[in-house]
């Protein structure tokens, strides 16, 4: 597959630079390779980072604004940044009440932010591992579920109780809940490319998906052949319906992995909406689009996310991000 | 190129249907393929409407809204819509103060919003024809230049005069106006595929781009060997700037067709950015992103507007569609 880059070593620190250039309210650290707030950071808030490896997009750096993100670290494509990039996107982040790690459960990640965490001499962290992938126990680069889909809905509401002046255990604490209350599926219909690797990460023949793949083209629960919408929308809904308790209704989130038009995604999101008004679950707030992708993957992913009164309010307020702007 | 689809003749309803359900703000007419808000039509306000083919989402259904359009009518895949499409989007956008048609310049679209115009007893119209493609004059489906990217623009700047509160005339004018300074120009990796279809639209030797491609995989002024990023940049930047004057600085508009990820995307901007930069050309407003693609589609367009104050003021105001939205 074909790329709009210089040479792969720079896409990474070349696409930052272009997102800053875009968004006079982030500055990059092109050396550390962190996104933070321009006006960051904010005197008596706690901070919110996340990072993770590139490839992603808008997840992490597109995330960093107003009522979100305070900084992000990004690595490589598909690579854990190193702990001293993580350790400068704290201290870009550190207004004094602590800072919140939000950490996607891949092994590397989840070291890396430790070892960081050690480092950042005088700064409280908390941390958050979102883990809502039912797809696979375990797998390539994961001890228990990949974090995917729930850690945008994770950035969007911590991020908002942190913008409302609460402390750093009330914000990590909703952060668990929303993990804990949040689910998620996907499925591939083509490998996306690394750019460093030039070709598709995977092959999958014509008439067959990867269902319950990974951000990364990790393998998921099995190869099955190409299904409708309708049957793909079953596919990603049940299991996750199966692991979440949605008393309160949900907020269906349906994600395109970079590749799959959003004629699609919009087709797709009107049958998770019609399955789960025949399961009974109110849908309550919805977000359709790409938000955490893999590079130019063709596929989608079905989070879905137990909502409670308080999550409601979070979501609904100010957030201006690159990738979720509004109420600003 | 596989689709997540059920059958391909019920593409575009199942997707208004959809985005319908993702979006409370709006109502969708299934028998019309007619996006129109929920709570319009607005008594007293300039209505706005577009359309034209589907696969170029979320133009034009995702840009109905407060600050924006007041309908759009969707055509099949790369198809326009008939002239009694256009009529009822018309009619749910007509709150007395007249109807202005924002026409992208293809030969079927041009012909049935005239058929519709005349159709549309009783309701005053006006229309503008979007006319900023510089890659060729003339073209498969053309006469005259294509429209493209400046007709997102055109939408956000004319509806925000709508909405406050200016005459048809007035935001016919400023219409106008954006069209008249704003152009653009395309390059596509790679084809996208028409779901009806089943196959790419053309073939691309992996190591070629088609320069100055349309949205519906028109052929563009020539085949060159892949760029880099930066050459690609110029040869998009180059043939635009030579057509406008932006004595105050220009909206920067880099444009995803599809497929291409946001990191290319973000690298590209930056590429335009910098070459801008060394022409003296102050950027005061960006937007990136994929706002008028072609189906799965590889490949960016560029679209530069020379501004003005009012301009500025207009593209600024609060906007609440799915697509772009701020400020509420």
């Amino acid at each position: 597959m074909k790329k709009l880059i210089n040479a792969p070593a720079d896409v990474v620190v070349e696409s930052l630079a272009g997102l800053a250039a875009a968004h006079p309210s982030l500055a990059v650290d092109l050396e550390q390779r962190v996104v933070h707030r321009a006006d960051g950071p904010v005197a008596g808030k706690v901070g919110l980072i996340s990072g993770g490896g590139s490839g992603h997009e808008p997840l992490h750096g597109g995330f960093v604004g107003l009522g979100m993100l305070d900084a992000a670290a990004a690595g490589e494509v598909f690579t854990s940044p190193v702990p001293d990039q993580i350790l400068a996107a704290t201290k870009y982040a550190d207004g004094g009440a602590g800072v919140l790690h939000i950490v996607k459960n891949y092994t590397g990640d989840v070291m890396n932010f430790e070892m960081a965490a050690e480092l950042a001499d005088g700064v409280q962290i908390a941390t958050v591992v979102t883990n809502d992938d039912v797809a696979v126990e375990d797998s390539l680069y994961t001890a228990g579920r990949r974090g995917v889909g729930v850690t945008v809905l994770v950035e969007k509401i911590a991020g908002a109780a942190a913008e409302a002046g609460r402390s750093l255990a009330e914000v990590a604490a909703v952060a668990q809940r929303v993990n804990d209350r949040g689910r998620s599926m996907g499925l591939a219909l083509t490998s996306g490319t690394v750019p460093a690797a030039g070709k598709p990460t995977f092959d999958l023949p014509e008439d067959q998906i990867e269902l319950g793949v990974g951000i990364h083209g990790e393998p998921g629960r099995q190869r099955v052949p190409l299904p409708s919408a309708r049957e793909a929308a079953a596919m990603l809904v049940e299991p996750v319906l199966a692991e979440i308790s949605p008393e309160q209704g949900v907020l269906a989130f349906v994600n395109g992995l970079g590749a799959t038009p959003l004629i699609e995604q919009y087709l797709v999101y009107g049958e998770v909406a019609a399955l789960l008004e025949r399961h009974g679950v109110p849908i309550v707030r919805s977000l359709v689009g790409p938000y955490i992708t893999s590079l130019d993957m063709a596929g989608v992913s079905v989070t879905l996310l137990a909502v409670d009164e308080e999550m409601l309010q979070l979501w609904d307020a100010p957030v201006n991000t690159p990738g979720l702007r509004w109420g600003v």
